[in-house]
């Protein structure tokens, strides 16, 4: 890529930025669009625009994200979000104070220096960037010095500012769950691996006589966890033939025109899709099944209560210190019976991993490890070659035919510009998916806990496959014809790669940034699909509402994402610092648009109280080790006598993290008894509170208490009996 | 060594075995001897002799020894000792049921091989052992696949009754933690790293009310750890003087013969070591010192109670689950705050340690894990010389002086069959005190856990350095000159070793149990000792039961001087099958005389139910891993085409160990809430609890309850106001 692609992608990522900007601006002031752009305020039942309509510009939107506090993060969008935001803001700062005195420090030393013939960043093409690489300086030079001492001070910062991050998301997290208000969560726990149930007795006594007798004051209830599948899949049929039949009813009235006063009532065919069988009156007939339904669920709730209980439950007790304690107990004498843990938001729990028993969960474990590990090995195969072939003149070195494109000046330059970026993106963007299933096979109890299981492998991957995978993927395949046989060295080739790949991720991050945000910030996918859905498919207000539901903020694909820049820029900062001011750039902007959508947009779908942030806080700890590590081999490559200064930056890095986590994390894991001791504002309704943890499919209107009580306690005892 | 001194050195053990045999027999049927011989029996306030002494003959210790259940051991002698029992039994059956196998399978197999010429067991001087080892099988030989076999029986057995000791050892620690009995250190925690006072309150007002708030109901009294050093040092001194008193005071009774009734009043110089200085009546000296030291004692103990508190505490409750489920909860924030730990029983708390804070016992583990590191590095170097030169002809070679001596044919065979042995064992003597010594420097704050941590240190000690460096040591001597290249191939080299260490392990496990066990029954040391003290000494009755206070068994240093010879069993016991019966012999004769020892002889100095187990599981386990990687080097060495096949093992080993951990391991770490709910026999006496912990210098009977209290809780507060 030379200098031209390079301005070129720039300039187009900017200009594309600009329009999104200007298509927000036009966009979001009309009142039609508000439940795209302000659906979090609307939800919450707040006015869409706080000022009113006539004092907003365009640009508003900055002064009111940039004078809202963490305070507003949290009331509009919970804890996790404002740990986000902890982490875009220390990256930031990191990113600002390194940059502050790396750049005037090493940059004029680049310039100046007499260069090395060598090594060049973009291969020779590019010597207007060359120049203020570390690539630029002579081997042996005495002004490396400066270099090692940037390298200390990146890491310096970053220690510094992690470390005050930690304790401050700690205190964030104690504060929420501090909180006087009651949560249902923090008076429950949730018990698996109960061994078979004693001869005449029932899974309910087992477990109230189990409980008891060790929290004789505290313990409230119990709930026996039951296989929900069927009465699930009922519910779900049953919720599917409300809707319809309420988007029916909405048809008719649609139809009563005054010209046809009576109007047309809808009907359907009963065959697959509404296309085949027999034409019916929709109305009569989604009442119908709606009765026939109702009639079926309530014997399968019946059913499922009585006798599909599983090997686990939710423990409920009267005090929230007691809760967290037992939360964090040993119960059994053998730990693959009776293991505890403390119950998530009951919309978090993910029911059907619950009855996976202990050893069970192990071997899955090391199982989904396996099969990651396997995965990111194979994907960097194709990426290796996406790599290395699609620079274009590989790629007309290889596929001759696509020569004639290849010579249209500006669509070889576009080409080369995004050719390779995309390619990446569209790959990484495969894998989500994939890697929240496997999590969720692991046998893991909470959606919170999936989504960070999947986000770590997800992190595994991008960085071991497009940042060590581009870098050394595009020396291997130079270096494929001419040396061969030096492929050992793993972090003197990675070094010495560095510098070659410097503007392909310059241009990358920069891509990430302009249209990545500018899409973010002008939901313009959203807005196009809310606006035909309303068009042609809403009938009634629940299908409206549903139309424009924002969903959450997903961190669990935006952190990896984050990850990979901060490796990128950590690992470049000092052999380019000029990628210091892009990175900056991306969380700078990354900060401003997201703070604009957490405080609008997205609804949280859970809350995990910053259990988010010791993950977050190791990634990047792990970018660090691979940034001083990496410079390690590169001053090595630079023949620099003194290299050997640099060892004690990973040993400290290390160490920090040993005592971070010694410090910190053990608050995260479980919750601390100080923390919960706090006083509640009101005495806690138990029986809401045990109401809160059954799920939808379980709760009918027609199974009062007493019911649910009685079917609960009554159950298993046949079959022993 | 050939096969002469081999049998020399194994009879001369077996000579020197019945003669403390026969010694023993004669020597404990003698009432006067019955305080060495029974002095458990006679602490614990029972008949010496259980059936008296007419139907005693010289081997009825043995069918009691026999006789005695589990139930008797722990009755007399605790968990602890049980448990140590439970290893020496579950080694022995593994040893017995691999032996019935492998011995008749392998030993046929080897004798009727034609016989590789290249490796011998005993470097060709010794070829009637040779034909039984797997040395003597030809390369590539199919009959090793009956040692395969034999790989595989050895692991397997091992797994099984490992598995069954672990559940066994776990089911006694259960049954010793619910018992009814009201244990002190059960009703209690202990509380590291206080935070500083904060202004305006005492420690004792902080401790108080971050409890009572947390446990408002079971929250029964805190104690604030002082600094006793002072205290102590006074205390220990006035003790001294009330024993020299009462030693004066007999000496006074004993010189008031009929000739002279009015006696000889006893006096000493007050100058150093009684040796020069004023010459004053002792009884009264004594008494005048007594009541200045009485005096000096009291005022201390004030001081030491308000000025002298240090950043650790005690917390009781008034539920032994509260306890048991505090010990285990987070309390604080941050985790360098207000640790908690389960109390140990009061007399193994080692209170100076209480005080070190988090990060520093961090430190101290590591710096202490670097020293013991440094000291099994430089131990290795005295051992492997000493390995290499204990051959007499080493000896000659390198000192021709000694020539003569060595021509006595007689000196020469003792020499040669004991020299190395010897050396070796009085150079472990050295170590285990050194080891202690480092672990309670670590910070640990009970002496259960020090000697566990040490004996774990001497292990790595022992393994290392004896088993690895007496192998490779010789053979690196002998290498040394001939091949200096490929010192790098650690396991074939540690495998093509070991045959031709086999004698000397043979003899060091002989002289280990004829020897040390012959010694240990007859107890010759302690009994001249005790006897030389009694005559010499021993003035007062509590002198004399001191001069014959048995000690506990201790097995700080017994398990890993055990460990070494299953290291050395299993390694040996598919290549030379014939120290499979030495060490069933072994771990036999020490079940059996151990079982007199702990049922008649040793007092146990504190109880931690059982805790030692997984550190032995794990070490076990850890040498049939050991074994298994040198097994898989050794085909390596025979060239057998099929060796991969014993790769599983290993593997097999670890997921074991694995499960080990994941399904018994907790419970002996932490205090398991079911066990802790068992009902007691009667309400706690909470008074008699906390007073249990006061340590005996601090509880004068002149400080009642209301003074301690006092004292305790208006300290510091002066401090701060």
């Amino acid at each position: 890529m030379d200098f031209s692609s390079f301005l070129t992608s720039l300039g187009t990522s900017f200009v594309i930025f600009v329009v999104l900007m200007i298509l927000f601006g036009l966009l979001s002031s009309r009142p039609g669009n508000n439940v795209v752009y302000y659906p979090n305020r609307i939800l919450k039942g707040l006015d869409p625009l706080e000022g009113g309509y006539k004092t907003r510009n365009p640009f508003s939107w900055i002064k009111e994200a940039m004078s809202s506090s963490e305070r507003d993060v949290i009331a509009m969008s919970g804890v996790d979000t404002a740990v986000y935001f902890v982490f875009l803001g220390t990256v930031l700062s990191i990113l600002v104070l390194s940059g502050v005195i790396v750049l005037p420090l090493l940059l004029p030393l680049s310039v100046t220096d007499k260069g090395s013939k060598g090594q060049t960043t973009s291969k020779g093409t590019f010597n207007e960037l060359d120049k203020l690489s570390m690539a630029h300086i002579t081997e042996k030079s005495p002004r490396l010095w400066a270099f090692v001492v940037a390298c200390y001070w990146v890491s310096l910062v970053s220690f510094f500012l992690l470390w005050k991050a930690y304790k401050h998301v700690s205190l964030l997290r104690s504060e929420a769950l501090r909180s006087p208000d009651v949560k249902p969560q923090q008076f429950a726990i949730v018990v698996r691996d109960i061994p078979p149930v004693p001869q005449g007795q029932t899974r309910k006594e087992q477990v109230d006589s189990y409980f008891k007798a060790i929290y004789p004051e505290a313990f409230y209830r119990s709930m026996i966890v039951t296989d929900n599948k069927q009465v699930n899949k009922i519910w779900e049929e049953l919720e599917g033939y409300k809707k319809k039949l309420a988007r029916a009813e909405a048809v008719y009235e649609g139809s009563k025109t005054t010209a046809k006063p009576e109007g047309t009532r809808p009907s359907n065919k009963t065959g697959f899709l509404g296309l085949i069988g027999k034409k019916v009156d929709s109305i009569e007939y989604y009442n119908e099944k709606i009765n026939e339904l109702v009639a079926k669920l309530e014997s399968e709730q019946k059913i499922t209560l009585r006798e599909k209980q599983q090997n686990a439950a939710l423990v409920f007790f009267s005090s929230r210190v007691v809760a967290a304690s037992a939360a964090q107990s040993l119960h059994a004498q053998m730990v693959d019976t009776w293991s505890v843990f403390d119950a998530p938001e009951p919309r978090q729990i993910l029911w059907s991993n619950l009855k996976i028993k202990f050893f069970q969960r192990e071997l899955r474990q090391y199982l989904v490890y396996f099969i990651v590990a396997l995965t990111i090995f194979f994907y960097m195969i194709p990426i290796t070659f996406v790599s290395a072939f699609t620079t274009l003149d590989n790629l007309v070195k290889i596929l001759p035919f696509i020569k004639p494109i290849v010579r249209i000046k500006v669509l070889r330059t576009v080409l080369e510009a995004y050719l390779p970026q995309l390619a990446l993106i569209i790959f990484l963007a495969l894998l989500p998916k994939l890697l929240l299933f496997l999590s969720k096979f692991e046998g893991i109890p909470t959606e919170s806990h999936a989504v960070r299981a999947a986000s770590g492998k997800y992190f595994y991957f991008t960085v071991l496959n497009v940042f060590i995978g581009v870098t050394i993927g595009g020396t291997l395949f130079r270096a494929f014809k001419t040396i061969q046989k030096n492929t050992s060295e793993l972090v003197p080739m990675l070094a010495s790669s560095l510098p070659g790949n410097a503007t392909f991720f310059l241009t990358y991050v920069a891509l990430k940034f302009f249209v990545g945000y500018g899409l973010e910030l002008s939901r313009i996918v959203p807005l196009i699909i809310f606006h035909l859905k309303k068009k042609f498919l809403c009938k009634t207000e629940a299908e409206l509402k549903e139309a424009w539901a924002p969903g959450d903020l997903g961190y669990g694909t935006r952190v990896p994402g984050d990850m990979l820049i901060v490796t990128i820029v950590f690992c470049y900062s000092v052999i380019a610092p000029l990628i210091i001011p892009f990175g900056a750039l991306y969380f700078g902007l990354g900060w401003l648009i997201l703070r604009n959508q957490a405080l609008k947009v997205y609804v949280p779908s859970y809350e995990s109280n910053g259990r988010m942030w010791p993950h977050i806080h190791n990634r990047v700890l792990a970018s660090l080790i691979l940034y001083q590590i990496t410079m390690l081999g590169y001053f090595g490559v630079k023949k620099f006598f003194y290299t050997a200064l640099l060892i004690p930056l990973p040993i400290l890095s290390l160490v920090f993290g040993f005592v971070c986590a010694k410090k910190f994390y053990p608050a995260f894991e479980r919750p601390a008894l100080e923390v919960a001791a706090h006083a509640l504002k009101e005495v806690p309704n138990m029986e809401l509170i045990f109401r809160s943890f059954i799920p939808p499919s379980l709760s009918s209107e027609k199974i009062d208490d007493d019911q649910f009580e009685d079917a609960l306690s009554h159950v298993s005892r046949t079959s022993h009996v």
